[in-house]
This record gives C-alpha cells, structure tokens and sequence, in this order.
C-alpha cells in the first residue's frame, strides 16, 4: 500500500491553480487524471485498460494498494507497475498544474465537453487527458479537418505546396492539424494562420513549451487564434517515443491525413501508418521521382494506398467532401444520401460503435463517423459511451 | 459484282517485289490481306469480323460480290462498303507494295511466324496485318516489353526519366515500345537504343515515312537495331484517326504501358486507356502538382487506377518481374515480408474478406489479393465463399 493523498480536498488544492470549479466527485477525477498523466507514457494501453474498466480514481487507488488488476494479465500489472510507481509524487504533479496555469494550459478529460470524441477510436491507446493552449472548444468541432504533416527538411516545392493546400483548405473552413515542426508542418500552420484558418499544433512535449524553439512565435500565434495541444503534461520534454505517439494522435484527431513530403523512412509514414489503422482517408502529394522529399509519399502511394493528392480539391474529396466553399454545407449535401443508409443501420434502443454501423450499412467507417457527427449536431442520433444510437423522437 | 483480280497469278505478281515465295493459296491470302489494308482504316471491327469468320479471300470475294454479309447487321455492312469499295484499286496496292520493297518494309499477317500474338486481344480490333522495318522476328517475343510513353512537349524532367528508365529497362533485356515522337517516346527510344536494347516504335503513318520529320534519323537508327511497325500500308499519312488507333496497337504488343509525362487531355492518356481496357498493366509517373506535364499522369493514378512509377524496378513490379529473370518466383520472393503481415491479419476460424484482411494488416487490398493467391498455391490459407481463412495445420 503506497501513500498518496486522492481526498477531494487533496484534489481541489492541487487543481486550485487552474481554477476550475468541480464537485468533489469531478476533482478527485481529474486530480487522479493528471496523477496517472504524471505515471505513464503516452499509449500505454495497460493504464488505457485499467482505467476503461474503473476509472482514474479507482483504478490509481487499486494500483497503489497493490490490488489485483483483472483487466490486464498479472505479468503485464506487475511490469507496469515498476514503471509507474517511481513517477509517483504529488510535488511534481503540483509542479506541472502551475505550470499549466502560469502557460494558460487547460486540462480537458473526457468529462469535459471540449473532448474530442474522435480520439476513442484510439481504444486502450487513447490519451486520457489533453493540456491545451487556445481555443479547446474547438476540438469537438474537427470533423472537418485534416492533418497536413511532413518532412522537416522539406524542398521549396513542398514548403510551397503546404503552403498551398492549407491555405485554401483551412480558408474554407477546413482545420489544418500539424505538429508544429520545421519544414511541412510550419508552412502549413503558418499559411493557415494567414488565410484566418483553424489550426491545431499537436506537440509531443509538454504544451507550455515550444519545440522547436525556432518555432515558439509560431506556436504562440497557433495557441492565441487556433490550438496547441498535448497529451503529456507540462514541463514534459519532447522525447522520440512521445514524437511517435503524438503522430498518433495527429491522425486520431484529424478526418483525414495528406502526407505532403516524406524522405523514404520520414517520421511523417508513422503518423501515415496511424491513419491508415484507424481507417482514416490518407493522401500523399506526389513529386519528381528523382526528389528524395518524395520518395516516402511515393511509397505511401504504391505500398499503402494512399490517395494521389493534387490539389485541395482532392483533399476535400478524401474528406468525403466535393467542391463547395462551405466545409459544413458541402459535407451536409454530400452525405444526404448516406444518412439514410447511416441510420437505417442504427437502432433507438441498442448503441453501436460506429464501425459496427459501418458494416451494418455496407459504408466506409469514416464516412460513417462524419454523418453520424453530423447527424448528432442535428440532434438525430445520440453518442454514449458504447457508441450511437437514434434519438428517439419527443423521448 | 466488282471485278477484281484476286487470282493465285495476281496475288504472285503483286506481291513479287516484296520478293516472298508463296505457295498459290498463300498467296491469295497475303495478297487479300493486303488489299483489305488498303480499303479498310485501322481498328475497322466490321472488317474484322467478316475476316475473322471468313479468311481475307472469302470475305474480300464476298464484298465485291455483294453477299450478304452474316457477320455484321446488314446497315453496317451497306455502310462498309461504301466506305472500302471507293478505295479499291490494284494499282495503289501495287505502288504500296512497290514502296515497301523498295524501302525494306516486311509484311507481317497473322499466318506468319512472326505475328504477335498478343494483339488477338484486340478481337475484332486487331490489326490485319503489320508492315514492319527492321527486325520482325523481335516481335513475337516481347513478353518482357514495356511501353514507354508521353507528352510531346515534355519538361526536362520527364525527358530526363523517360531516358532513365529506357536505358535501365532495355539494358537489363525488357523491350522499349514507344510511339517515336517528339518528347517523352523518341527520349525512351534513344535511350534505348543507347544501352544497346530493343526498341519498337508503332507509327501513325506508313513504315515507309518517318513521322515527324525531324526524327528521320531516330526512326532508322530504330530500324536498323530494332524494329519500326505500322499497320497501314506504305505511303499513309498519320492522319488524327491513325495516331488514336496506333496508340491502341501500342498498348496491345507491350506487356505494361508506362506514361512518363503527359497533360491533362494528352494523347497518352488514349495509350493508357487501351491498356486499361486490354487488362494490360498500367504505370504513371508523379511528378511536381504544380507542373502541367504530370497533370495527366497523376490523373491516371487518381482515376484509372496506375500504378505510381518511381523507378526501373517498378516497372519490373508492374511487368510481374522483381529483379530476377523468372516473374512467378521473384513475385513469391518480394511477398516474403509481406506474407507475415497478411497471415497475422488472418485467424483459423473466421473467414476474412481481402478486404478487411487489407484493413487489418494495414496494407493495399490488390496487394494483399495477390498475397492471398500465392499462399492459397501454397496450402497456407484457404479460400471459402465468405473470403479467406488460415489453414489449419495437419487439418
């Protein structure tokens, strides 16, 4: 049994500093949260299980008074534990919370309506809370949106061309999700930024500090009119196994993912390779076959099929969208079809995931979960914890 | 009833220039055939089809005679004749004939050792007959052959590529086909004929002409170490009709087509549609989206399902070669690395469709299809009416 205060009163001081107003229940949830933030990696699906099953305050609770974990096989509970126990400490986590509320850092949970639900379909590898600088409201509203990423060391014609498909993408509503990197990301953080677009920078260390350096006006303009977000706490560093796990959460939280330019082993393929497991839409912009910055979104092209991305016009088609200025209106009209299909295969009594919906209407599961975003905005179906289900009508 | 000489002593007399032993009844048949090359346009499936039932004798017998013609309806027959009839004269064929033997022009038909088979799959397409320059015997064995084509106006970049590939793939014993015009075709043809390789270039125009002038002495330096083929006679202009069917014939003797470099409504875009209709394999090279020579080979990857070309090696992919001499083994070979993967996707149990097996192993469904089958040859997975399962050992 290992001493750790998780009173509501513990709770409430540690929270104290972002000055949130919770019930006792609320902080004890949050507070045991960021405890647990402090405790693992980001996609550590033994703590993503655990928690699933109980929730943060029991699950940290069971875990200090060394309990059985059911959910997780003994030799799984037993290794994670020898990595999260000497992360244990209640200074740092205070720590951390300053930080956050010096940085204005929020903390959104899944208890928050700020969550953006899209990120469950990361499963036991979901984060369990995000810390972010900016607008938080706006990232339960990215079913328009996607993440243009790639090579640091971008050629000119691939700085140009993020340039390009950004600006006009998150001109017309469309978000534009990055990693705040030199190269790619930068260039289409930054052309949104000038086009008067949403953007979202999603940073592997913690989101009170700006990486690269080189990048903290820029990251500092994306927090003050877009997003900065990270899933790590503040004060965290920027490590290369949080780079790759943010590059999860890129693909995670954007409709779709362009590949703009990728050396043949770029880090960029990593975040190509999380949209293609959580069937998000991939595309890849082609280029010279004899420019190294193309030969990865080549192979994207040949070996995983992505899309051939020629334009932004492409890129709304790989949103399900076709043409229009309006991102909402266009993806409306196109998905007036589908709706029918979409709810046909749905139920007012029992809730399904939306994959299952997918099947069950012989749909693309992407398409499938932007109607149902859609139809929930329109109050038609409802989302709860075990999926979707229709609204029932005057219920 | 038209008169016309169609005897054994005529189809001799005329064709002697051409300095070909034939017994009577060949004769007959090669000399038909060579007065059906001058009545009909290239790609006349009404012709086709009366020849095909009936041999070149009997049917040229029968038109001139005015019998019913089965084969066709009988408008399209009353049609025909208007259009062959005008054209009859014994004296062109002779001149024609006279042209080839002067300029070292064979006549190739279907009877002859060194028919290519593989333009059967034009059905009643296909060409009578080929008037060819140079190595004849190189035809009928262009099983590893590629057609390597393009823009005219082409950009430094796609000249640059067109010759690279040229130069590895004729170098390494595969055949370069190609159209013999400015840009894109007379860079592969030289590029081929300079790593010492067999180059064909398929004229719009009689064998007898070069077209375009300015590649005079391109097109004989491809006679000379390969092969020129066209299928109108000697002394045809490359009228619009012309280049549109010889694109055709193209694709039909090439094993894969290749577009290097071609506009948005380019005329390769004709080759890669007669490959795609003929199930010939079909590769296009990316290049900058910013740049108006690729935008129609990306609109091929985009639309019509190319395969994104970067290297020779590719190419060989698309050829159903992988480095290696014989196709099926090296094709077992590359899938080595991948096999793990689809098999990983798979269960004992439950059938799996290619498709959800392609989603699961995070791959491309024609690549896991391919997979599937050599490991179906294999014994390693069973094939039900629901998809696809592992095969249980000793089951």
């Amino acid at each position: 049994m290992i001493a750790f205060d998780l009173s509501a009163d513990a709770a409430r001081r540690a929270l104290a500093p972002a000055g949130v107003e919770e019930d006792p229940d609320g902080a004890r949830e949050r507070y045991a949260t960021v405890v647990w933030c402090q405790l693992i990696e980001p996609g550590d699906s033994v703590a993503g299980r655990i928690i699933a099953a109980r929730g943060p305050v029991a699950s940290l609770e069971a875990v200090l008074a060394g309990d059985d974990l059911a959910e997780v096989a003994p030799k799984e509970a037993a290794e994670a534990r020898k990595r999260w126990l000497p992360r244990l400490s209640a200074a740092t986590v205070a720590e951390s919370l300053a930080t956050a509320s010096a940085r204005g850092v929020r903390l959104v949970t899944r208890a928050d309506p700020e969550w953006p639900m899209q990120l469950d379909d990361l499963g036991a590898h979901a984060p369990l809370c995000l810390w972010v600088r900016g607008d938080a409201s706006a990232l339960p509203r990215l079913q328009a949106s996607v993440a243009i990423v790639g090579a640091r060391a971008a050629s000119h014609y691939g700085d140009h061309v993020a340039r390009e498909l950004a600006a006009e993408l998150a001109g017309s509503g469309i978000a534009v999700v990055s990693g705040g990197a030199y190269g790619i990301d930068g260039s289409a953080h930054r052309a949104a930024l000038l086009a008067g677009g949403l953007t979202v920078a999603l940073l592997a260390g913690g989101a009170d500090r700006a990486y690269p350096a080189g990048h903290t006006q820029l990251i500092d303009d994306v927090a003050r009119r877009g997003v900065v977000v990270s899933e790590v706490a503040c004060g965290s560093a920027p490590t290369k196994w949080r780079f790759l796990q943010r590059n999860r959460l890129i693909a995670a939280l954007s409709a779709a993912t362009v590949v703009v330019e990728a050396g043949w082993r770029s880090g960029s393929l990593n975040t190509a390779g999380h949209a293609a497991t959580l069937s998000r839409p991939l595309g890849a912009v082609p280029g010279q076959i004899t420019s190294a910055t193309s030969a990865g979104t080549h192979r994207l092209i040949r070996e995983y099929g992505a899309q051939c991305i020629t334009s932004a016009d492409d890129v709304r088609e790989l949103l399900g969208m076709t043409g229009g200025t309006d991102a909402a209106t266009a993806a409306r009209g196109t998905y007036t079809g589908d709706a029918t299909r979409v709810k046909d295969a749905m139920s007012t009594r029992v809730w399904r995931d939306a994959r299952e919906i997918a099947r069950r209407a012989g749909m693309v599961a992407d398409v499938v979960e932007g109607i149902l975003g859609l139809l929930g905005l329109d109050g038609a179906v409802e989302r709860g914890v075990e999926g979707w289900r229709l609204a029932r009508m005057g219920g």
